[in-house]
């Protein structure tokens, strides 16, 4: 817990790059979002999209930020699209499970050449009978 | 041309799941929007959040589809964070060299377990000495 408390308390690599103490490419600002040409691109115009509240996951941020960051992720996208399109991925990972290096919320914005730059294949599994419902049931009670 | 023009006219399977000619498990609907599990999950509660206007790719909804699209996206995303989480992916494919498959727009929320589902390691390039600025002159001269 002690160590949960300071590690929220430090700074990530992306509220030093919001607060300027480290150098960026920037590609947009506003009140509450910010956006810069990843460093390590996949293709030439690749851009991260962040709020600029320090929060982990993308569900952790209150209503009002999440909806400026989704603003700010489709004017980006939209940008990203006409500039360096027309093939593009938009990849937002939450958690260590779903490959989220960086504890800040961050979207990816990836221009695309060739399939072979990411492997999107993913493996699958299929629902037992019954339990589609109850899933469906679980999702629904958490609709806010 | 003639193809293409049949293509568009052609309903998609989406479109033929929002008028409901195809049976699916429905998590959400509005009225510029629709939601529903992956017949193919990733993880169980993997859902597909789609606009009902068959567009094909993200930049292409107007401004209005758009913004519906991702208040859904966020709504979505925060119920299978706290029903399937805490680790989740949102992911948006747009054309065939970014893997998409279904020519309509849309996003996958995928509950994530362990970091083998998905191999999301992806090659990267660098930006030569001068080239950022003009990546970025591009993207700000398309940002509306």
């Amino acid at each position: 817990m002690l160590l949960a408390y300071f590690r929220e308390m430090e700074d990530t690599i992306f509220t030093k790059i919001v607060k300027g103490e480290i150098p960026c490419a920037k590609v947009y600002e506003d009140e509450k979002t910010f956006a810069f040409l990843d460093i390590s691109p996949v293709n030439k115009g690749h851009t991260l999209v962040i709020p600029k509240k320090q929060v982990e996951k993308f569900h952790e941020l209150d209503d009002e930020d999440a909806e400026a960051l989704m603003r700010t992720v489709q004017k980006v996208a939209q940008a990203v699209a006409e500039s360096f399109g027309p093939d593009y991925n938009i990849i937002n990972n939450n958690g260590a499970s779903a490959d989220q290096i960086v504890p800040h919320v961050h979207f990816h914005i990836i221009p695309r050449k060739d399939k072979s730059e990411i492997n999107l294949e993913w493996s699958t599994t299929k629902y037992e009978e019954g339990e589609q419902d109850k899933v469906l049931e679980k999702l629904k009670a958490n609709l806010s």
